[in-house]
């Protein structure tokens, strides 16, 4: 999907405003219709707000009308390829397009236990989880009240909102919505950076099954070419940084035991702010290794 | 088996001598018999080095027939259970009985080539050794010409006998044949012991799969009340420990993210001398962890 | 001086009771007159608790002699060799015979304040503090008011009480009197102990200045043969241990900088509880080092 | 001094290019003279290997000339200000006019000695050395032979004439003759930048003399908004760091002892290439801390 600059939805009228932001919310076209009258925006933040405030100022049918109109997670619509383009990537995204049987079976049984006791359909904005931090919030909601869990499901959608809202507008401004996952080595037996290590990124799922999500390098400054992650929400969730540390110190001809003591180092650690600035650095020898929640 | 005091067997008659002892070198009783006219012995060292001594001055008939009343590793001896009850025990201990069918076909594949290449079987001290040690070893000596595999052969079967004597024989000295593995964790944030961590020392095999070895706790003095291997050779292998540090630190209330940035820590590490000293520390606080091979 | 076994005490007459223990208060022989009517005293615990327990129940007149009885710290009796031979070595130990004329009058004029507004010298457990330390002590207590004064008074006597009673009798169980302070260094550039690392400890006082405590090595093991502080109370203060780093990879062959990055490594802390036991070790490779309080 | 802008020196007459740069090698404005013929030059590195060259194809007496040209270091001339405005600032810069007695002694017997051994005056380019270093050079550079120290002599000579090009001349290229050290600290207590620390940067001299150079402290990222030393190559010598950890801990209210463990941190480690990136970050807890080379 090529962005729209903002100048263009500004000056656009409203049939091409609505077309372009009908979507931002879940088969709810009217909260465009209701922003494009607020128009033009200096911002992306204001074009944002403006929808926000369309929400929030709307009737309580609205409101649980727009709640209404989000599909289950890992439901029978998705099962059957029934959901929106943007509902379908997202799910597709935290994994929910490959449940195992017994996962399916779980949030099928959390879907109808929330559906019974709150009348709504369970939204969470996935782009910023993994599949166990859903099923961590699909749990933990399950003891709101009504109140509570519709004030959540707003703020959910709002969530929702604003990663489809960076994807479809040019600004020059950015919302917050990305974070940023990063590594660097550091070869404390030479004193200089490491590089040319081999690294994988996992995700690390329940029972401890890992996830390979990236492979990558570190280059001649230790550090990778791009951040492990950025441009995007860091789901939360556990994960795995694994440095194949005997084969760096093999290469550079280390005198080392046989095998070498370290071999693949791996650092675990959760992310639990999806927009904020993780740098998980690794500081090592051939006998010893330390890492931090760096900035 | 309760093991027989050395003074004991400085009194005995040759019968009784080589019954105690015959067994130490497998389907060999003439070297203890021949080791019984080196009584009376100062120590289990001096025991062991005149059983060493009578095979280095056997002629090699004898060390070959030596060499080959040893089984196959794995072998169909094993499946069939027609090994000694040392070997039977000695090849459990190292795995070799929960073999798939896939490392199975790997051992009977290497057993052949090796059988073919020097007409002897493979011998290894598995007790020292994980799966994955064994199977690096065969393939490294496989490269070797027939006089080295001789010598390789006999310095097993040595640190095997080590071993057996080890079992049998209560004496004020002991062999050097068992090393340490411990651990301990110190809390750097609140600048004590980590007491009360949960923790899990797993083999990590092929392909990354853990198997759990153990399960302990640190104590007060954030030890484990016993070390995590002792009176044994560690076997040469990849090992994790795993910590639970985001329950220890949620039990003392401290501020962290949630979900927990560190929740279980793991510090991986290879042993390559069996009878080493390995002291392998956390030093933790709910944001970083450094580990290191002490002493 | 020798020890007294405490059995010898038990079955003393009361004179040689009290000439051995009359000191332990000073200049109130009173105290092991009392004590003497507890006989016979199964530890030096119980001897200990029973000198206590006279001066807490002694009434409000004897108390108060016994608070009057004590010198002033760095006072004009200490210059002019009048104090009692336990109120010497003490003072001297805590450095307080070698002030400068300035430190000299700083002790001077607090004395003054001190006994201006409580009427009673001012009394601390010297062995228990460096200078900075009592003189910090003594600014706080100044606030105090006259009960909690006395209060705080008859507990250094206490203290100094118990440290005299450490000295003069041997028993099978010991007053919590003494600390511990520790090192060791681990080289983990090479996975190991650092041997013959020399090291000093100093003590630094207000403005940075470094005094010479004690010189040592490591041995094989990282460590020092005896702990660097022990048999004693750590006196309250800010202590430095120099590792001559630089030296012992020299002596190794480690390629380095040259000059090297690390040289003399200083390691800074403080020591709060004199009783306590304080393991301050070193980890190192030619680029990098940490440490923690360890236990 | 403004710099000039290489294209005016491209486009200047060679009076005016002789008077701009004459003085980039000390009294010898031939070389100034020689390197005109070259222009235009395409970027600064350009115009210095011309006057680099224009030495090297000289004739032997006039490098000896250039070499004899040179003043003494901390010498007569430098005590009664008969040097170039260009030696007297650098003299300064690395503290030789401020020596002691004792130091301008040492100066003075090596300066003989050197004249002695080679008939010409010991040249180093002082602004890469702190004082220490200039008489651990002296003292290697008295053991070479004549060729070697004439060698050595013009690279010095070369080394001060691209920091004087440096101030000189504006271009868009850079000489490589500036170093960076920088720092930052970790709170690995709380898991974020330590902000609002005081620290200090001390050059540490023989037998532990501390000069201060510069004080900072932390900005919100945990740095110093500047390096703290930049624009200027880094002077070979020992430099210790002190942040004022304690203070910083009790204004975020963290439990600690009293007095607290850690009050001021010092971090000490050598600088050996003045053009080098040093990074020396600190992480710390209450309990612990680790520095390393960075980059």
């Amino acid at each position: 999907m090529t962005p729209v600059p903002l100048e263009t939805l500004n000056a656009a009228e409203a049939q091409t405003f609505v077309a372009a932001l009908g979507e931002v919310m879940e088969h709810a076209p009217w909260v465009a219709e209701s922003a494009f009258a607020a128009r033009p925006f200096g911002s992306l933040q204001a074009l944002y707000q403006a929808m926000v405030e369309a929400v929030r100022n709307a009737g309580d049918a609205r409101k649980r009308a727009l709640i209404a109109g989000h599909p289950d997670l890992a439901g029978k619509a998705a099962r059957e390829g029934k959901l929106t383009a943007d509902s379908t990537a997202e799910q597709a995204g935290a994994g929910l397009d490959r449940l195992s049987d017994e996962e399916f079976a779980a949030f099928h049984r959390l879907n109808d236990a929330y559906k019974q006791k709150f009348g709504i359909p369970f939204i969470v904005c996935v782009r910023r989880h993994g599949k166990e931090s859903i099923l961590r919030a699909f749990e933990r909601r399950l003891h709101n009240d009504a109140a509570a869990e519709q004030d959540a499901a707003l703020e959910e959608i709002f969530r929702i909102a604003a990663l489809r809202l960076d994807q479809r507008v040019a600004a020059p401004d950015r919302l917050k919505v990305h974070g940023r996952l990063s590594t660097h080595v550091l070869d404390t037996h030479s004193g200089r950076p490491a590089a040319g290590i081999s690294l994988e990124l996992c995700e690390i799922g329940a029972g401890g099954s890992a996830r390979l999500i990236r492979r990558a390098a570190t280059n001649a400054d230790g550090r990778t070419d791009t951040p492990l992650i950025s441009g995007m929400p860091i789901p939360i969730a556990t994960y795995e940084l694994r440095f194949a540390v005997g084969d760096y110190f093999a290469r550079r001809k280390v005198p080392v035991a046989d095998p070498p003591f370290l071999g693949v180092v791996p650092l675990r650690f959760t992310v639990a702010e999806p927009e904020g600035a993780y740098h998980v650095p690794l500081l090592v020898t051939p006998w010893s290794y330390s890492t931090y929640r760096g900035s």
